[in-house]
């Protein structure tokens, strides 16, 4: 067995880590964590450390760690057939099943689902696939996209410009110019504070107006949003928000792709964001829940409306060339099956509703009167606890304090595992969706006292 | 246990192939096939079809199908830890054990191994890090990429747009803007018939030379390409054609990606393709054969260059803002050493070369002098046979008469699978590293009757 110490020298000298400092984690001035086993909320490292994992690793692990029945399902595939390619007509059992299992789940007028490998490569083919379904239509010029700023869609090239954050365009030239920003409903950081919830939901409508106007409408494909922001700040949207944006999309012509990366599979408490809020998407886009992380997994559900221009594409065409070498891999496709299965077999779809609530309440309850606890928010099992300097004037810290990072290193020295939002002072709660309220409860403790550790 | 009939109706219903007529898939007037179980070179449909698979899926089953060493470490890992993310420095043994065995095996002067999912998203991230690369270095002009036509990069915007096939470009607006493509070094189809081998390399390398002086060094960045042309042919590059292209890159301070993704790990009878023909890329893409396709996982090798400079971009802009959730999936990386392992322990690199050799020399034998037969190429474990009107003229057949799928028809028929490359009448042959001299006979008979039985 490889010593620790082996380990630490290969990953310092070997491994290109995501989202890390580079330069420190080669030089080994900055912590690794070499996580062993998990089970439940919980995950052990090799140090013998065992951490509440209250993120559900990158809000993926909706089913918890350790589920013998999924780990089962992906032997079995392995043994029996790994990998055989989705190219030109040909399938698996279980990937043509996991089809039939996410459209039986998915909204009214959903069609067909493509399946990739991440969240990311599910939104360039959703983009390929708006482009192409505008050239078929003979609208050449319709190809712009729309996102919002703090939306999250990946971190490809068009991916990463389609998300609103600076941390992933800086440097990198992004976002191209294919895709265009419009104000993220984010009523805590609303341009006057005396606006009431309706009066911005009116603001967030008339600058999508007021873009679509300077664009052109002939000009713009399609407007891609997570149902609640997630990367962005966990933020749930003011009330009427997505029917008065719906309104406006239907009157341009311009598609709707509802991202479902973190919300699709239960999260909200419902088993879609899209039936949360009632959206009507034209692309929902799919990936940590569908095999809450077991295997690498991503879809793009179709609705009927594409479905039957991407047809006429083909006859058009020929056949569409558009694919990867592991899309609808059979492994991820075992996973995903057992997964859906065991979603339903143990509730989590209502759990998530019931102890996100409590979790969100209970929140609420221990930090929500802090002086410096600017808003504690959420929707299902998702929660967050904004943090500011002034909360009677709505006044951030500035980024250099890296006050919530502060918090959550505590949080973690304590045994629970939240995350510093990329874009201000926000700590972030995700958690498997089997979580209880014991284990809530131990979550909501430890953030209190690690807030009254940093911030007094 | 599902009907056949009823995973045929959910298939159509239900699931979005890639690169398939969608249209006549739905309406079910194209065949599709219902892959059941597979071992060694062979697959079995549900329909109790067995075919001798030549194409290895999509070029990726290096070590053959139903390897039990790699079924059980996937099982392993599933039922230990299935997933934690590998963001800010944290990993697991089998990533980090990965990263060590990847580098071990890369040619001297790489550094560092970033995981991904698949060959797409591992180009996505080079060009991102090209870019990031530049613009630490205070050259925010110099950021094209040149691409050859006919080179096979993705499926995705940019990716797709490095790719320089017409089957992947027309409907989607690529290629976009950032790349520009030069000449293929595809001698069968030189510009002009008298040109020799060496002539045609200086071509080449005009051609080149014309594109930067024209678009100007300074904005350009790197030159991306398959050691030898993959979907775009299977086309080995003529003698001296790297050795001439990185000396003009070298002058004009260009990074050399090589995409290895087909032919790393083996199929040129070499660990690497850039072993092969002495190229020293600054970035390395794999994928396929990094698991041999049990599990999606791709990697970007950077080389020490680029990575003190990245290091550098870290230490004056903090953690770099590029990950994907499923960035070195334990799954992936327990599959990725078991791979690897067999590789070594069957010697599949040397059988690469040897059994590749062989069916090269067979296939050269028992169709080489066909009036319809151009060209009988390949290198390693790679072989095309491309098919022309007139051998003597080297006139091509028209598109529409779909010689190349046509014959491949017959052949699947007749129990061997063989792939009709896009772009020209193209037989494609990339079987497992693990083929023998028998089953290379079988590969060879089979596709000297299956021409025969189509022209004559």
């Amino acid at each position: 067995m490889l010593t620790n110490d082996q380990l630490d020298q290969w990953d310092r000298e070997n491994f290109f880590h995501p989202s890390t400092h580079l330069a420190q984690h080669a030089r080994g001035e900055s912590p690794n964590r070499i996580v062993k086993t998990a089970s439940g909320v919980y995950i052990e490292d090799r140090d013998g450390n065992k951490l509440l994992d209250a993120f559900a690793g990158l809000y993926c692990v909706n089913v918890g760690y350790g589920r013998q029945e999924i780990a089962e399902a992906i032997a079995d595939q392995a043994r029996e057939l790994a990998y055989y390619h989705a190219y030109v007509g040909h399938g698996t059992e279980a990937s043509i099943t996991l089809a039939k299992m996410v459209l039986d789940r998915a909204p009214a007028n959903m069609s067909k689902v493509y399946f990739g490998l991440g969240g990311s490569d599910a939104n360039e083919t959703n983009i390929k696939l708006v482009w192409y379904y505008n050239n078929i239509l003979g609208r050449p010029e319709k190809k712009k996209i729309i996102s919002r700023w703090r939306g999250y869609h990946g971190s490809g090239l068009m991916t990463g410009s389609l998300t609103g954050l600076a941390t992933f365009h800086n440097k990198f030239d992004l976002p191209l110019s294919q895709v265009i920003h419009t104000e993220a409903p984010y009523y805590l950081r609303r341009p006057r504070k005396d606006m009431s919830e309706a009066e911005f939901v009116r603001h967030c409508v008339a600058e999508l107006e007021a873009l679509i106007a300077r664009e052109g409408a002939d000009t713009i494909a399609a407007f891609i949003g997570e149902p609640i922001l997630g990367t962005g700040g966990i933020v749930p949207p003011p009330a009427g928000y997505w029917a008065a944006i719906q309104a406006v999309l239907h009157k341009h012509d311009i598609l709707l792709i509802a991202d479902e990366v973190v919300t699709g599979f239960g999260r909200l408490g419902t088993m879609m964001g899209s039936d949360h809020y009632g959206m009507r998407p034209d692309i929902i886009t799919i990936a940590k829940g569908l095999t809450s992380a077991y295997a690498p997994l991503s879809g793009s559900i179709i609705g009927e409306k594409m479905w039957s221009v991407l047809e006429q594409g083909t006859d058009e065409n020929g056949p569409i060339g558009h694919g990867w070498t592991y899309s609808a891999h059979p492994i991820g496709a075992a996973a995903g099956i057992a997964n859906l299965k065991l979603i339903d077999s143990l509730g989590l779809v209502e759990n998530a509703g019931s102890v996100g609530a409590y979790l969100n309440a209970q929140m609420q309850a221990a930090v929500g009167d802090h002086l410096n606890v600017g808003e504690v928010r959420g929707e299902g099992m998702l929660c967050a606890v904004e943090l500011v300097k002034d909360r009677n004037a709505t006044e951030f810290f500035d980024a250099s304090e890296k006050v919530a990072p502060r918090i959550v290193g505590e949080m973690a020295k304590a045994g629970v595992i939240a995350r510093a939002m990329p874009q201000g002072d926000i700590i972030g709660f995700a958690p498997p969706l089997c979580l209880t309220k014991a284990e809530a409860d131990i979550v909501v403790e430890k953030t209190a006292s690690a807030l009254k550790s940093v911030l007094g």
